[in-house]
C-alpha cells in the first residue's frame, strides 16, 4: 500500500498539513495551514472533508488560534480560543463531529492544569493530539467489531461517498471495515457509488481502494438496484454525519436511496458510526438540519457546464435515512442492533 | 415556447437533419445525414437518442439506403434495404423501438405496390413518414389519457432521463405527459433527475422544460428519497425502452432505484409506453439484454477525468424495473393497470 495522510500536525511550523481532497485523484497535493481562518475555509470549501477528519481539523484550528496569538496573557489566549471556536463552528452546519470535537477540546482543556501562556498552548495541542490518536483507535476498533458481520471467505460490499483514511485521521470508518475485511484475508470486492454531486466515491474512494490494492468497480449512484439484482452483494456499509437517538441518521445525499434499494433487494445495510457521531440530544432524523449547497456543484463539473444556464437546482448535501432501513450500527464499542432507541443509549453509557 | 426539432426529412437534399443531442445544452446544432452508415453511427454515438426517435431515425436510415443506391434494379434496391436493416439493427441492442421500426418498414413496404425503382423509393419514404407522423399522434394520445391520473389544479412530477420532444419525433412520452399537464392549465413543477452517467436530465430535460417555460428543479439522482420526504411529489413518470409481457421494463439506469424509492415513499410511479415498446415476445425483465457502455462515460465528464486512471468501472446503460413497482402504464390506447400480464395483452389486441 502506498501511504497518504489526510491531516498532520507540523510541530516546527506550528501548522497543520492537509491533503487537498478537492483536486484528488488528478493531483496529490499537500498544503500547510497556520491560521484558524484558513482552516475554517478549508472545512467550508471541502479541501478537508469527512466528518471525523473535520473534527480533528477543527481541534487543530483551536491549536492554531492559540499559537497565532502572541499574547502572554491567559485571558486573552482563552478569548482567542473561544473566538476560534465560533469561527470553526460556522464552517459546516451538519457535521456533528465538528461540534463534538470543539466541545471535547473545551472540556479537556478545562480539566488540565496550566499557569503560563506556553503551558496553555501545550495543553491545547496535547488535547488535539489525543483526539487525533483516538480517531485512529476508534476506527480500528469498530472495523474489528465488524469482522463478526462478514462471511468467512469472500465479501462483496457496496459503499457510498468516502469514509476512508482521507475522511478520517487514518484507517477509515466504513472503508475501515472494508480495509479490515481485506487485511483479514477475505476476498473483497467493492462496488463504489460515484456519489454525485461532488463525486467523492469516484475521486476519493476508488483512489484509496486503488492505493490499498482492493478490488473494486465504480458505478453511478443510479445503478445500485441493477447491481444488486445481477451480482451477489453481501452488504452496504456507509459512514454517517450524525445518528439521532432513534437510529435515523444523516449522511451524504444518496444514502437513503441506497438503503431503500438495499432493503428492497434483501441486502444488509450497515452504518459505521464512531460514538461521537451518535447524538442522543437529537431525537430523530427530522430534527437534523440538512445543509443546502451551491447549485454549481450540480451544474458544473470540473469547469464544464452540464446543464443550461439559468435553471433552478435543488442541492441538499445530505439526506436522512430512517432507522428501519438499517440492519445494524457499527461502533468502536460493538455492534448495535434494533431497537436503536434503547440500544444506542446503552452503548453510549458503556 | 421556442421550437426545436429532433429529426426532420430534407426532401431536396434526400437527407435527415438531426439536432446534436451530445452537445446540448451548450450548443444547439443541427447536422445533415445522407448515408445509412452515418445514421447508424449517430444512433450508436447517441447524437440521436431516445427510443422513439431512434426508431424513426432507423426508418429514415432505410430511406437513405435506397436513395444512396443509384441502381434502377428493384432487386438490387431491395438488397440495399436489407443490408441497411442489418447495419442499423447493430447500432443499439436494447432499444426495441429500433427493431420495431425496422420490422414495420419491411412489413409496410411489402404491402405497397411499385413497379419501378423510383416508385419503390417513394414507397419507402412514405412508410418512414407515416411512422414519423404516427409517433407524434401516439405521444399526444398517451399524454391526453394521462390527464385522468393528475390532480385537478397542481401537480409535482419527478422525472428520469429525457423523454421529451428530443427523445421522440415531437411532443415526448413521459415529458409529453408533463407538457400536456402544463398545457391543461395545471400548475406544474418537475424535479428533474440529472441521470448519470450521460446526464440527459441535466443536459436535455431541463433544457426542454426551460424552452417550454415549465417550472423545474434539477437534482442529483441520489436525492430522490430526500425530495420525496421533504416535498409533496405526486408522481414519477418515466419513459421506457422495452416493456416485457409481465410489465417488467427496461429503461435508463437509475429508473429502478427511482421506482423503489417511490414505492417506499408512497409516490405513484407511471411508465409512458407507446405500444411499440411493449414486447409480448419478451416474457419478463430478466430476458432483456442490458447494454454495457464504455467506462469513460462514468470516469470522464466533458473531457475532465473524475476518477483515477486504471480503475475498473461497471456501466450498464439500462436497468430493469419490476412490474410490482409500477402503478400503471400509460399507452396511446389508454391506461394499463395490473395485472399487467393480462392487461398488456388486451391493450395490444385493441
Amino acid at each position: 500500500m502506498r501511504p497518504y495522510k489526510s491531516i498532520e500536525w507540523l510541530e516546527k511550523q506550528k501548522a497543520i498539513r492537509l491533503i487537498d481532497q478537492k483536486i484528488l485523484p488528478a493531483k496529490v497535493e499537500y498544503n500547510n495551514y497556520s491560521t484558524v481562518i484558513a482552516v475554517a475555509e478549508a472545512i467550508t470549501d471541502m479541501t478537508v472533508r469527512g466528518a471525523p477528519v473535520i473534527g480533528v481539523a477543527a481541534a487543530y484550528g483551536l491549536v492554531l488560534a492559540v499559537f497565532e496569538s502572541k499574547s502572554d496573557d491567559l485571558n486573552q489566549l482563552a478569548e482567542s480560543f473561544v473566538k476560534a471556536d465560533k469561527i470553526i463552528r460556522a464552517a459546516r452546519p451538519t457535521a456533528v463531529n465538528l461540534f463534538w470535537a470543539l466541545d471535547q477540546m473545551a472540556e479537556r482543556v478545562a480539566k488540565q492544569a496550566y499557569t503560563t501562556a506556553d503551558e496553555y498552548r501545550k495543553v491545547v495541542l496535547a488535547c488535539a493530539k489525543d483526539i487525533e490518536a483516538e480517531d485512529i483507535a476508534i476506527n480500528k476498533s469498530l472495523s474489528t467489531f465488524a469482522l463478526e458481520l462478514l462471511p468467512e471467505e469472500k465479501v462483496t460490499f457496496m459503499h457510498h461517498c468516502n469514509t476512508g483514511a482521507l475522511a478520517t485521521v487514518d484507517y477509515g470508518t466504513a472503508l475501515g471495515v472494508i480495509r479490515m475485511a481485506h487485511e483479514s484475508g477475505r476476498k473483497v470486492h467493492v462496488f463504489v457509488d460515484e456519489t454525485r454531486p461532488r463525486l467523492q466515491g469516484a475521486r476519493l474512494t476508488s483512489w484509496e481502494l486503488q492505493q490499498q490494492g482492493i478490488s473494486h468497480q465504480l458505478i453511478v449512484d443510479g445503478a445500485s438496484s441493477h447491481v444488486m439484482q445481477k451480482f451477489d452483494v453481501d452488504m452496504c456499509v456507509v459512514g454517517c454525519d450524525r445518528v439521532a437517538a432513534n437510529g435515523d441518521f444523516a449522511n451524504k445525499v444518496g444514502t437513503c436511496n441506497l438503503a431503500t434499494v438495499a432493503k428492497a433487494n434483501g441486502v444488509a445495510f450497515y452504518v459505521a458510526a464512531p460514538l461521537s457521531t451518535i447524538d442522543l440530544e437529537t431525537s430523530c432524523g427530522g430534527d437534523i438540519e440538512i445543509e443546502e449547497r451551491d447549485s454549481t456543484e450540480v451544474t458544473v463539473i470540473d469547469g464544464a457546464r452540464v446543464a443550461p444556464e439559468g435553471i433552478e437546482v435543488y442541492n441538499p448535501a445530505f439526506d436522512v435515512t430512517q432507522a428501519e432501513l438499517i440492519t445494524a450500527i457499527i461502533t468502536e464499542k460493538g455492534i448495535v442492533y434494533p431497537p436503536f432507541l434503547e440500544n444506542l443509549r446503552k452503548i453510549k453509557e458503556l
